[in-house]
């Protein structure tokens, strides 16, 4: 069986990927019987946030290579993988996902990481599942327009990606949206988890949600 | 109900905190109903490590600040904290463990971090429990002589703690040896976990032996 990309953004909440969200992730897939695989860009990071300030420091890093911190130097750079060995994508939350993966933290007018969107997209025409979690689901309402989604309940983020085209539904901390037209599955994860357990229970369920429709198409 | 102190050593297997380790403790903890609260040192790492290349890099990173990406900024300095506030301690494992919060990985004669010391021999001299997995179980045998313990089955590593006067026994990946009269219990998780659910089982019984440990004393 080919194995889920887990894509990251970097290490760390503030500035890269979830850290507890990336763990979940590669544990359900684990529990459900599937295999992943890490993958992150090899860009610097759009900045470095000290996580006990939480204000920006004036360091360098490199998406990658601190993704690397949490798949244990197991991840390859998702411009040099060819998307037709994968079985699906997950992509992971934390800002690194709205600051590295695309700029919708920053800038009005999304603009997502082009080797990115190359694989996201291809997966998507190969009439494989996606999976969004947390504040990633900006990413998938820019690159399909209409699809449904949720990022939980928070109505600014939920108007601004409206406007981007997608349509958003509320969801709980333990809620998963499926679009099954675009073969799309979101969580609100971190967006309203209180705690490790309440992000594993959304979490767990957007992976069977994403099994599900993968067991549902023709491959 | 007092937390439990999770100890971290920074943030990434090869110079800090075992990330997988870390967010299944944290998970362990609230799914037996307990509370925890993430510590670490405020010192400098021991050296920083390209998680992609496992290369040693010239950066210099700070094991409190880079454990808080783990936390969600959620930590507390060590040396800040009354051990009279928790209930019981569990320090994480990964390369962190053996070249922060002590120098194992770097020296024949062993030396503990101060605060950490001071931190982990006071809820020790309290009557309550402390988990320590993966390699940090080093860190228990220089502090309590004579303490049984397990690192899985590396026969090197085994002689090293022996010769400092522990006792070792092996174990499998989802095992914990309990030290009833020293109230320590240890797990090997990613001394031989070749998975995150491989790791995960051995985590969980950690912190349910731990919890076991905690209710037969008389606080």
């Amino acid at each position: 069986m080919k194995p889920i990309a887990v894509i990251l953004s970097g290490c760390g909440v503030f500035d890269g990927t979830e850290v507890n969200e990336a763990v979940l992730t590669l544990l359900s897939i684990e529990q459900l019987g599937a295999k992943a695989q890490c993958l992150a860009p090899n860009i610097e990071q759009a900045h470095v946030v000290n996580h006990l300030t939480q204000e920006p420091t004036n360091e360098k890093r490199n998406v990658l290579v601190e993704s690397a911190r949490i798949a244990r130097g197991d991840i390859q750079d998702i411009a040099s993988v060819d998307p037709s060995d994968f079985s699906a994508a997950i992509l992971v939350g934390g800002f690194g996902a709205a600051k590295n993966l695309c700029n919708f933290a920053f800038e009005q007018d999304v603009m997502v990481n082009q080797p990115t969107s190359d694989f996201v997209k291809a997966i998507h025409q190969a009439n494989k599942p996606l999976g969004f979690m947390c504040i990633a689901p900006v990413i998938a309402a820019k690159l399909f327009l209409g699809v449904k989604l949720t990022i939980g309940s928070d109505s600014g983020t939920a108007k601004r990606i409206e406007s981007m085209g997608a349509i958003h539904a509320q969801a709980q901390v333990d809620g998963v949206v499926v679009d099954k037209d675009h073969k799309i599955v979101t969580t609100p994860a971190y967006m309203l988890a209180q705690s490790v357990g309440d992000a594993y229970s959304g979490i767990y369920g957007l992976l069977k949600a994403l099994l599900a429709l993968q067991s549902s198409s023709f491959e």
